[in-house]
């Protein structure tokens, strides 16, 4: 029972999600059904480092499974690859890992970009790859916003309500806002986070980056531990899961 | 009579190419429908720069139309965006122009981007804006090849065998190749082009990329002035109009 690890390519907007579920196209089914056929008909069942939502993409998805028999890992790459055409998504690497790897309890860092584009006409050439907001946004204001964010905080204002994580106490790494060309990118380190928790930090920088909010109303929002007291939660179509990171060796 | 300057953004997967035909959704068609409805109901005639081909997507096309009636420039952008919804184009920025400007007779030049992925794995966040090769490329080997491009050329052997420019002698002002995280991008740009021009010169780039030809061998493609004699059409999708030029005042 060899494990194999895949770093995933996808685009969110043909899939209810990842995770598999009855009648709607999601990129866990789809895997595992390419998957099957290379062992023997059988389920071999797919767990990833985050279970993206619904219109969320992913560049560096990382997943693993097992099957029965040994194939070399670019022969498990191309198969699967083959067998999903013409969906969009793609193996883009495999290896063989140990059978203690697991790719979501294992993973010590996870990281996500957020694609904004501030201009009144709507996005032409990246449709379903951003967020369209009608007015320019304040970078700086929106990284002084950021700022605030940085570090251990109770995030439950951050959190969907139906957020099923434990404790909403997160340790945010990274949190970078840039301008990308004609784009604004926000950029979010962790080693996890909470249902929602990068679209609703998204949702609450623009507020920032429109002047309505100051640093201040932002900590004010994290320690009102409610999901009312922050920000809207910005579309997932602006949002891909670009890599995860795991323990040396 | 007021004149408008259009730039324009689409998505070229959409359209059956710029120019209106009937029975097919073209880029040129969507707007002429939607400027119509400021119009009176009259058609307006719109001329491009370039009339991009079925499939190739631009963010920096060029267009202009004269409208009866006097509106404000950001009137017509905001009106016309209103009316293409949800089609994927976008006009980006409008202007009045002179009377005597013509989008596509002043132009004196025109930019494009080829983005190429170059890996095993099928694109999927990328699907629909990039040339899938299937081996990875050498990139100094392009660069040598791009450099006897250059200049001024008899590119016969580059133009499609329907192209009905006058002259097939066309001076070639940058012809860049380099790589953007995973991607390759050649970028061109010229006075103007022939028919599938930028496409047949990229094709033949990838040879040279894959070590197949060296510069010796496209400039013996150059000299032999037959079509047959250069690489294939590298596909449309992965293909971007970027920016046209005028004359400053």
């Amino acid at each position: 029972m060899p494990r194999y690890r895949l770093t995933v390519e996808y685009d969110g907007s043909a899939f209810q999600g990842w995770q598999a579920q009855d009648g709607a196209p999601t990129v866990q089914g789809t895997i595992e059904a390419a998957a099957a056929r290379l062992n023997g008909g059988v389920r071999a069942v797919l767990h990833a480092a985050g279970r993206t939502d619904a219109g969320v993409h992913a560049t560096g998805q990382v997943a693993h499974f097992d099957l029965e028999k040994d194939y070399s890992a670019l022969a498990v790459r191309d198969a699967l690859n083959f067998h999903m055409k013409p969906m969009p998504v793609a193996i883009t690497e495999v290896s063989i890992a140990p059978p203690e790897f697991h790719a979501r309890f294992q993973a010590i860092g996870r990281h996500y970009r957020y694609r904004i584009l501030a201009r009144r006409p709507p996005p032409a050439y990246t449709v379903g790859r951003v967020w369209h907001v009608t007015r320019a946004l304040d970078i700086e204001a929106m990284r002084a916003g950021a700022a605030v964010l940085l570090g251990t905080h109770d995030f439950t204002s951050f959190r969907a309500t139906e957020c099923q994580a434990k404790s909403p106490v997160k340790t945010l790494d990274r949190l970078e806002v840039f301008a990308a060309g004609e784009e604004i990118h926000v950029e979010a380190s962790a080693r996890s986070f909470l249902h929602h928790q990068v679209r609703i930090m998204v949702g609450t920088l623009r507020l920032a980056g429109e002047g309505k909010w100051t640093p201040a109303d932002i900590i004010a929002a994290l320690d009102a531990r409610k999901r009312a007291a922050a920000g809207p939660t910005a579309p997932a179509e602006g949002l891909t899961l670009t890599g995860v990171d795991y323990p040396a060796g």
